[in-house]
């Protein structure tokens, strides 16, 4: 700090003169040092006059958005230093990068993190250099940026990240910054409502900062052009309080800026203060800041005649062909002087003593804030034993249950126990009670700021279960909730869960890129899904609402991060459940119904083949005479699972010397190689299980080529016939859209006998009897709009070899 | 039409008493049918006292929405008639079949559609029962019901689905109900700007009718309790000018929808005057409706003591186990008979003249719009010859293209020979200029309504190039656009086209359901995708913009519906458009790059290359002196096309008498078995192809196991090995990703070398070179920061065979 300088003048709003001079340099700095990344290869402070063979050879970046989020982070600096806030910075525009990599080096976190990105020339030349450069970093903000949350990529989601920030975190901010284009996304336009869901005597603030620098890649952008009252209006219903910086002239909009963020955060400190020493419990009107700047602010005005500066000319490279055309990289250099870089760092390549004054310390800089590196703080839930939530099984299809609602049970303890901790929420859109989970409204509500009215049911602001109907905003919350280092679990139809994802990309990449290569980034809670109300279980619901894709996209994602279970009953789910849990930096999707079906396994059994991943149901199988089974009957998912064994069943009675193994998959993932996934089962034993000659009839859950595309490298494949849905669907009843996928017991019968060499005599039989029922069915179904007696009351009749509901 | 009824008398508004008593009896009627077809298998009109027998035994459906849905249906009938419009009726909320269902019955449209669901006693039962019944019709407003363009499942759409349909139909007004919970959801925030697209001297008018009843499946809305002024002001942010009409006593609320449809009405009128013949360009503000009903509107108050109308509980059933629980039954029979049906209908069971005075007369029926059944209404595109605006290839790989910027010149012709149509748009989030599709801006501009500034470049009021930063919004247009009859192309980044997963999968289904199930519905153009800026060509970006598996997604959908096609260059991506452009009711994905590239076939080449979808390339083949090559090398996509043929180059240095065909698939679908997709080549053309026995070395431009998913039952799959991405991503050069994803042209070499026998002595050499070349690449790079020159300037040398473009 210079000797003359007071923490009074450098804080005062407005600024005095002295701390305008602070702020500007921070500024320039950080602009300088955006436009070093885009352009340089050497000569970082310019000691020299600027040559093609500094520049880099293949020029990239981004530096529209670079020089309003710079101005942004050097206020929020000030803001933080002035009143010992806890603030965490999310870079909602594209290409965001440069900016951000500029103020973190420059408080000092960059280097800590990144030694060989010091705080000296050589440093300087290394940060720019690696700037979109092989082997360096990427052109957005992303997992290597230290401070950020949120990946800067695909837009739309920095708000609904921000909000699940903050949430249970009571003394922190999250700073958001919304790029004008970013704002026209649907994500990002729902996701202001989350507002309506943080209580602010529980959980921090989000100061949304809607950066309308007016021009996305090649077009206005829509808030920028809109009339000013209108946007005014526009903020305001979405529940906001908008305070304008507009301007272009440095002076006067450092001086608004610094004014409006003062009366921005009083606000918010006001807010919280009448929630929690006053108990207010209305919703609050949230303060936010709308700024106004050009795109590519203080770069060069017009390049070869044509507007750069406050269009969309900017939004990249304002200057390109820099090493070819000496004008150009005359104007390069022009623009960064401009900075006065001499100024700014010491001879040595430091920033100068002034800068650092504006430059808060240690675990208050934005770029070293822990929120931002929720491993550091995440602490694993406390979790009942989840044996005790069990079905008591007394053999395999012998009582009924409801699977979600017995999870329900667990996740309701699981949400007392941690309730002093308050790292734990379960979110979905709208959805909660639908998936039987409704025992969490036990211990919890549904977290609701509005108006509560006398008749409602489970609203509080003090609710722990998110419900919102706008998929991307749930799943925005989470990762941000995630991603400061707390727990949470997702559910949601099977179908819909398709509206995210692009969302489930983006994370898995974000898990996939900190748990491989950075390692200070410490592991965070997995994303855990629950997908219910799934495919065969939508008859009522119709076609728009069955589809059992979201697994074959999310395999696609690397296998160090993804698991799939496909739990077959209400005790396999919770095992599951349990496990997923506890577990870190993974992408979990579960899949299980919330209708009352038949229970295979006993607690003790559940565990074991959870812990497999998948089994013999040698309870099921009679093949264990000689070990040579005529087929192997597969199945995962609890609907196939059952019509699995209603085919056993048949194949049993009607043909009694068929030797039938059947095989249960819970972890999809066993049956990739195991070079492909480290839940592959080694070849042999894929083998020991599948046969290497025997015919496998597989009744998959979903699209049946995934399973081929898992498998097709294993010995047996050849052999491998599976059943899935094949996009046949409608309305009508649960049993018919099992029959219109070939899915259905009977389909899987005539599977059975048409690949069963020894069972060719009977196979003409046996399939008249199934052609009959299917008749018998639809018949009975279009006179009665349900399912014959028959298929409803099915009972397992546990032939041979069940006498226990253990293996 | 009463005797003493008179036209004004009907129409008036406020309504006169005549008037009011047929609008009511109109909408009794349509609720008394909606909750028929929830409930009753038989005894349609009452006329028995009702028993456990008329009851459905599986009670499925919604009645929450109805009522308003049909309050709302009613009013726009006054409407029609009064003024003679064209209004199509959109309904957003999720579940509003019945309502829908119901009025389109009583206007007649469904009896001539569905003869068996006549307009009498017999009718009405088959109205009833079929609903939600198997062999039945779903429970959400569907491709089965006449009269809609949108299917009312998965939630979200309608708004940008009713303006897709309005665009370039001035005469055509959308009636666009949304649900209060479908206005949770991000894309239905995003598309209330449309109307900044929507010119009203050019295009029709879209009236959004907001329906508040409150409350979703078992929460209140968000909507429906904010403060009032917040939410007209968030609607008016939204750029529109609100009318309130709220309550729930039906004499009053009909006054005032009348009243307010009227205004609303005058107000689309007046814009459209002021801009046809005034020559207005503002951009108007538009009215819209903001209708607060109770949910279950008319439906029992309580049940069991529980509060059921105006609440969550009537969303689905208000009344339960109505078979089995007297009390119910006799609740349900009061509810129905509280619209007095013996007034409404006559003893034959036909709606009483009464009130087909209120309804509209042949296509004025918003059943029988002809725009809600858009075939009727396609005129082919004019296009020109595509083949005139092919690249002269004097023989491959002589020369370099930009792909996509041949095909925009294409477009650009299109879009003006069609002009007059005024039938073609394209739509994009921002990129149109970006994916090099620019020459459209010599013919046409971006739409834009708001202000243009001096230096703006290709805005216009008219333009027919659509583009908002919302992915979904481009999505729901281009569907509304498409469903109504004209033509249209979506270009996106390919990473991000997975942002609009769900909504392909909605259009996916509605086509399936239209082209195999609903002969009525006439084929509409097709869906063409241009995914570019492509994975391959996504270095700069970095790992967040790369992912090709929208491809996987879309095989999941039925076959006869998809198409994928991958260009290698850009005499096949314009032949590959011209076919999309023709199609009828598919899905068709074109992959193409956007960067200069080498081209490889010549249009009369190139046409013979896109009609057989594979072929073996014999000019980049050695292995027709006998036939028999050592390796088939195999490619999919402008990239890996190159780096095939970048390996074939060095191998037939390295090792001259290695003998390699070439083969390259622009048609995906040709690899799959025929009985799974009508492109799939026969198992005897492939089997000559690809050989049955040598190595394919297979290089795929998305994830590799894609290719196996589709090939596994071919005879030769055991000898395939394919590369692809296998989400290894960063920012680096264009090279390196493919060295990171093991898809360069040295990796291919060394796959060929391990996997010919023939060539095991060589092995050992060529996999030194291929480790030598990787590390001088990654030198180079690290150093350089852009890509070797050898690789920078490799051309392909055309050793043998390679006398001309042709073959």
């Amino acid at each position: 700090m210079m000797s003359n300088q007071t923490q009074e003048e450098v804080f005062a709003a407005p600024l005095t003169q002295t701390g305008l001079h602070a702020i500007h340099a921070c500024w320039r700095a950080a602009n300088y040092l955006a436009v070093g990344q885009i352009y340089l290869l050497d000569n970082p402070l310019l000691l020299q006059p600027l040559k093609p063979e500094h520049i880099k050879p293949r020029l990239l970046g981004h530096w529209g958005t670079t020089p309003g989020q710079n101005f942004i982070y050097v206020h929020l600096n000030r803001a933080i230093l002035q009143r010992n806030l806890d603030i965490i910075y999310i870079s909602g525009p594209g290409h965001g990068g440069p900016a951000v990599v500029a103020n973190v080096w420059l408080e000092g976190t960059y280097s800590e993190y990144y030694p060989n990105i010091s705080q000296d020339e050589a440093g300087m030349k290394n940060l720019f250099r690696q700037f979109s450069f092989p082997g360096g970093i990427p052109s957005h903000v992303a997992p290597e940026t230290p401070g950020s949350i949120h990946e800067g990529g695909e837009l739309g989601y920095s708000l609904s990240h921000a909000f699940g920030a903050v949430f249970d975190n009571p003394d922190l901010v999250a700073a958001c910054v919304i790029g004008d284009g970013e704002a026209e996304t649907g994500p990002l336009a729902a996701s202001w409502h989350s507002s309506k869901f943080l209580n602010p005597a529980r959980d921090g603030a989000v100061l949304p900062i809607l950066h309308l620098n007016g021009y996305k890649i090649a077009n206005p952008s829509l808030l920028a052009r809109i009339p000013h009252d209108e946007l005014e209006s526009l903020l305001t219903g979405y529940g906001y309080k908008p305070y304008f910086v507009e301007g272009s002239e440095a002076e006067p909009m450092h001086q608004k800026m610094a004014s409006v963020l003062d009366i921005c955060l009083d606000e918010i400190a006001e807010i919280q203060y009448a929630a929690r020493k006053q108990g207010l419990h209305e919703r609050p009107c949230w303060p936010m800041i709308v700024l106004r700047t050009p795109k590519g602010w203080t770069g060069p005005k017009e390049v070869d005649g044509l507007k750069v500066e406050d269009f969309w000319r900017s939004h990249q490279l304002p200057v390109t062909a820099v090493r070819e055309n000496p004008a150009h990289l005359r104007l390069l250099e022009e623009w960064m002087r401009s900075y006065r870089p001499e100024e700014l760092f010491t001879p040595s390549g430091a920033p100068q003593p002034e800068l650092m004054a504006l430059v808060p310390k240690g675990k208050k800089r934005m770029g070293d804030n822990p929120h931002a590196n929720g491993g550091l703080l995440l602490k694993s839930l406390r979790l009942p034993d989840f044996r005790e939530y069990g079905v008591a099984v007394p053999s395999p299809g012998s009582v009924r249950a409801e699977a979600t609602m017995v999870m329900g049970a667990f996740l309701r303890d699981i949400m007392k126990l941690n309730e002093s901790s308050r790292n734990f929420r379960v979110f979905g859109p709208d959805e909660t009670a639908s998936n039987r989970l409704d025992a969490l409204f036990q211990v919890t509500a549904r977290s609701w700021m509005e108006n509560i009215l006398p008749y409602d049911e489970h609203l509080s602001p003090d609710g722990r279960v998110m419900e919102i109907l706008s998929e991307h905003t749930c799943q925005g919350w989470l990762e941000g909730y995630l991603l400061t280092g707390r727990h949470g679990l997702f559910s949601c139809y099977e179908a819909f869960i398709h509206i995210i994802d692009s969302m489930f990309n983006q994370h898995a990449k974000w898990l996939k890129i900190t748990s491989t290569q950075i390692p200070w980034r410490r592991p965070v809670a997995s994303l855990n899904y629950l997908l219910t109300s799934h495919v065969w279980r939508q008859d009522h619901n119709g076609f728009s609402h069955q589809d059992p894709g979201f697994i074959d996209h999310v395999v696609n994602k690397k296998s160090s991060v993804i698991r799939v279970y496909l739990p077959p009953d209400a005790n396999t789910l919770l095992s599951v459940t349990d496990h997923c849990l506890k577990s870190r930096n993974y992408i979990n999707v579960i899949v299980a119904g919330k209708q009352p079906e038949w229970q295979w396994l006993d607690m003790e059994a559940a565990v074991r083949h959870c812990a497999f991943g998948i089994s013999i149901w040698e309870w099921a199988s009679n093949d264990s005479a000689d070990g040579e089974p005529d087929v192997v009957m597969a199945c995962a998912g609890d609907v196939p699972t059952l019509e699995t064994l209603a085919a056993v069943d048949i194949l049993r009675e009607k043909i009694p010397d068929i030797k039938i193994r059947v095989v249960n998959v819970v972890n999809l993932m066993t049956l990739q190689p195991r070079e492909e996934h480290p839940h592959g089962l080694s070849d042999r034993d894929f083998d020991d299980i599948f046969t290497t000659d025997k015919p496998i009839i597989f009744a998959y859950h979903g699209y049946p080529w995934l399973i081929h595309r898992l498998a097709y490298r294993r010995t047996n494949h050849k052999n491998l016939h599976v059943r899935g849905y094949k996009e046949e669907g409608t309305t009508t009843t649960p049993f018919d859209i099992l029959v219109m996928n070939d899915l259905d017991r009977f389909h899987l019968v005539a599977d059975v006998v048409e690949r069963v060499d020894r069972l060719r005599d009977r196979a003409a039989y046996i399939k008249q009897f199934v052609r009959d029922m299917l008749i018998t069915h639809k018949e009975y179904i279009h006179e009665h709009g349900e399912d014959m007696p028959e298929i409803r009351n099915w009972k397992w009749k546990g032939r041979t070899g069940a006498t226990s509901a253990g293996d």
